[in-house]
């Protein structure tokens, strides 16, 4: 039994492009294995290019270490692949005949429980599922552009189905969408098609550049719906008198002039030269794989300042921690291994290395993970008792760099009345120390906001400890 | 002339919604006076609480204390309120007609040369301008809501006045942009309409509510958008093949069948119902001054998320904070006066107290400020030469929440060969003790990755500032 415990889940990928290999890479970082099956010679080339962005930016999101990465296989058929294997995305062009045709493949290969989720963006499951023998076992999950950081998938097909497929998109850190009527381009690219419509006319008209009405968004209204969305940003608009009010102010303006520009603009030579060229002038300073990384880099600096608000994709990181944490603070026969976690990008320097206070933040963190195993935990504190600390003395050995791994082994100094030392020490992956800290504790009521005893039971974890720690 | 130096620029606001309070408060704590004119006796209040919003957001964007807060004046005409200020807000409801009636009054009593900025989402200048006398004095100046948060205004008009508008709008730490066309809605709401439009069909529907579709922006390219905007995080999607490749691809969508979906949907009562609904269902659980923090909250972690990657709203900050600090890093004649800030938002816990790894910043980031003086600056650390911290030990002596002001006085302890040894002290704005730290320095050749000496002219300021400080 203890085992099988070890045997990871399996998913395949059918279709290593951009998409394809996004999969893969979440996939493989929350402890699947994967199979993928792409004809093209290339593909595993460019499924290790997104591997490597991957590897660089998804673990940051993170307070805890991920689990043991899963490994990977290059399969020579569909049915290599598929076989065996619970999930299967299907990432393959979008043209629905050719579709129809590896569903056949794949029906007559996989277990019959397996979620075949293809990651169209254009095609309805009905579509599909046309012309299958098991069409329930087919479902659109539609992810964003980079798969392994953008939390949203849209789910759509039978109801049975996409309850299980939450479930495992869940247990990957996503956001599934139950998109409860099929609908051409399900719900985003709806969006994203009305933008770029608009885009294409300011463009066409000279209105306005790319660059200039990138900056509209990520200077505007971006800000906006990162956070909040459309309706809940113009629920605030309308103020106390609420969303009916602010629908009777704005509703008019959609008989407004330019809301006749609505016809699509054809895509002339000339059109596409236009913008390629100012796409160019824009953002031709930059290679591609370096703006994948700016731009993982600032998703991932953005969710985490979201994470500190507990709010949207910060909120769905800070369950994923909860789900992390359980198997990493547990204590060992000797000293507590209270971190062990990936230095994120956020804690770095221009520099790439570790902020000094980021050493603190850790420290604090271990400090943290002490008061959960003493039972001076949240329901403690709203029992009026916590711990604060009064003085710390942090010696810096060696720089840490963002993405690397580190742990903290701690050991309790003193435990006697009002007063708590604990030291901790830092290590890198290669178990080198990299810093150390010695923090002292008081036990305050926070009622009076004076120094006091801690509770019996408090006391009585705390002296097992020391007892324990001293003889080591 | 040095005390003409201390006389605030001034500002008008005709209007106190939310629009106009916005920007009262942003020229307020910008270090400008501002007068108001609002019939409405309501209007004091209704500033007040936008006052408060902006209060405790905008100061906590900044690594340094923004300008002493300009005065507000409640003035009883529009004559007495634009009399001898430089800029105009005009910020009334959008009837044309109203605005003329306005901007006659506004153009009697004002200095010719001050700028009549509508923040007008519908009307193009030259519709503004009707009848003028000094037509080229009235531009658009179209910020977004909340304007003491949001960087992006658009700026139509008169190219010569829409220069000087810039000026000002980037001395508030505001991104305006030149919209060189004038167009109907200019270019921000063209898009906000094309979003509005679909996700009106979407409701009326019933494909999804209103939380349906703010998860899949914020969930999805909201993220995205809130950084790159559409056209650069569509390059990335091109890949190496390039922006002219993408449009091949993306292109033929346009002729799919929901860009059929683009006429637009009555605004029955029954549909305003279902809206107004679902937003209840969705967000009513906050009250709106609730909903405003936590976006305000969202907004500044995010930002400053960005303001670790020097990209975007982020570089903006950067830009500003170089503004700011000049006034505040220069020595004093005693001790040096290293750090005069916020406690921002996202360096809180939980309980909105500053987390105890934070204390640590404000502390390495005073030891950088006594680098800068003593020539051990960027420069420094190019030629190869750096001082690394080896020890920090901070004791803490009181808490602080967020938005509240502290200072560090630093003191030079030790400046001897290659040792350096730093004493901080940090206080609140009622200039109690709030934390000590004393930090123990290295200089280390970056090349050789060993101690070293440091230069004779880093040496001389050393010991110069050790003798004053030895003397205190």
């Amino acid at each position: 039994m203890a085992s099988s415990m070890l045997v990871n889940r399996k998913a395949s990928v059918l279709g290593g492009g951009v998409i394809g290999a996004g999969w893969v890479a979440r996939f493989l970082l929350m402890g699947w294995d994967v199979n993928v099956y792409d004809p093209d010679p290339e593909a595993p080339r460019k499924i290790q290019a997104v591997m490597d962005n991957a590897q660089r930016a998804l673990p940051g999101l993170y307070e805890h270490k991920l689990p043991i990465a899963g490994s990977l296989t290059i399969a020579d058929s569909i049915e290599d692949a598929v076989a065996g294997t619970e999930w299967i995305v299907e990432a393959v062009p979008e043209r629905l005949d050719f579709k129809h045709g590896i569903y056949k493949q794949v029906q007559a290969a996989c277990d019959e429980n397996a979620i075949i989720a293809s990651s169209t963006s254009g095609f309805k499951p009905s579509q599909l599922q046309e012309g299958s023998s098991r069409p329930e076992q087919i479902i659109v999950a539609h992810p964003f552009n980079p798969v392994y950081l953008i939390p949203l998938v849209e789910l759509v097909g039978n109801t049975d189905t996409v309850v299980r497929a939450k479930q495992v998109l869940e247990g990957l850190g996503m956001f599934p969408l139950h998109v409860r009527k099929e609908i051409d381009a399900h719900i985003g690219d709806r969006f994203l098609e009305a933008v770029w419509r608009e885009g294409l006319w300011l463009i066409k008209d000279g209105i306005a550049t790319t660059q200039e009405i990138d900056d509209v968004i990520r200077y505007g209204f971006g800000l906006r719906w990162a956070q909040m969305g459309l309706f809940e940003t113009y629920r605030i608009a309308g103020g106390e008198a609420g969303m009916a009010h602010f629908i009777g102010q704005f509703g008019p303006c959609l008989e407004w002039p330019w809301t006749k520009l609505m016809d699509v603009p054809e895509l002339t030579d000339e059109l596409v030269d236009k913008i390629a060229s100012q796409s160019d002038e824009q953002s031709g300073h930059h290679s591609i794989r370096e703006l994948e990384q700016i731009r993982d880099d600032n998703l991932v600096s953005m969710m985490r300042g979201l994470k500190g608000r507990n709010w949207g994709a910060g909120e769905l990181l800070n369950s994923v921690d909860e789900t992390l944490k359980k198997s990493v603070t547990s204590s060992t026969a000797g000293l507590l291994k209270t971190i062990e976690r990936v230095i994120p990008v956020d804690w770095t320097d221009y520099n790439n290395h570790m902020n000094e206070s980021r050493y603190g933040q850790v420290f604090s963190d271990a400090a943290d993970a002490v008061m959960q195993i003493i039972g001076a935990d949240a329901d403690y504190i709203t029992g009026g008792q916590s711990y604060f600390t009064v003085d710390n003395r942090i010696q810096y050995i060696s720089e840490c760099v963002a993405g690397e791994e580190v742990y903290v082994m701690s050991k309790i100094l003193l435990g006697e009345g009002k007063k708590l030392k604990l030291q901790h020490h830092m290590f890198n992956a290669a178990d080198e120390l990299v810093s150390t800290d010695e923090q002292f504790l008081l036990h305050v009521d926070l009622k009076t906001r004076k120094s006091s005893l801690p509770s019996e039971y408090v006391a009585s974890k705390l002296a097992e400890l020391v007892a324990a720690h001293q003889a080591l």
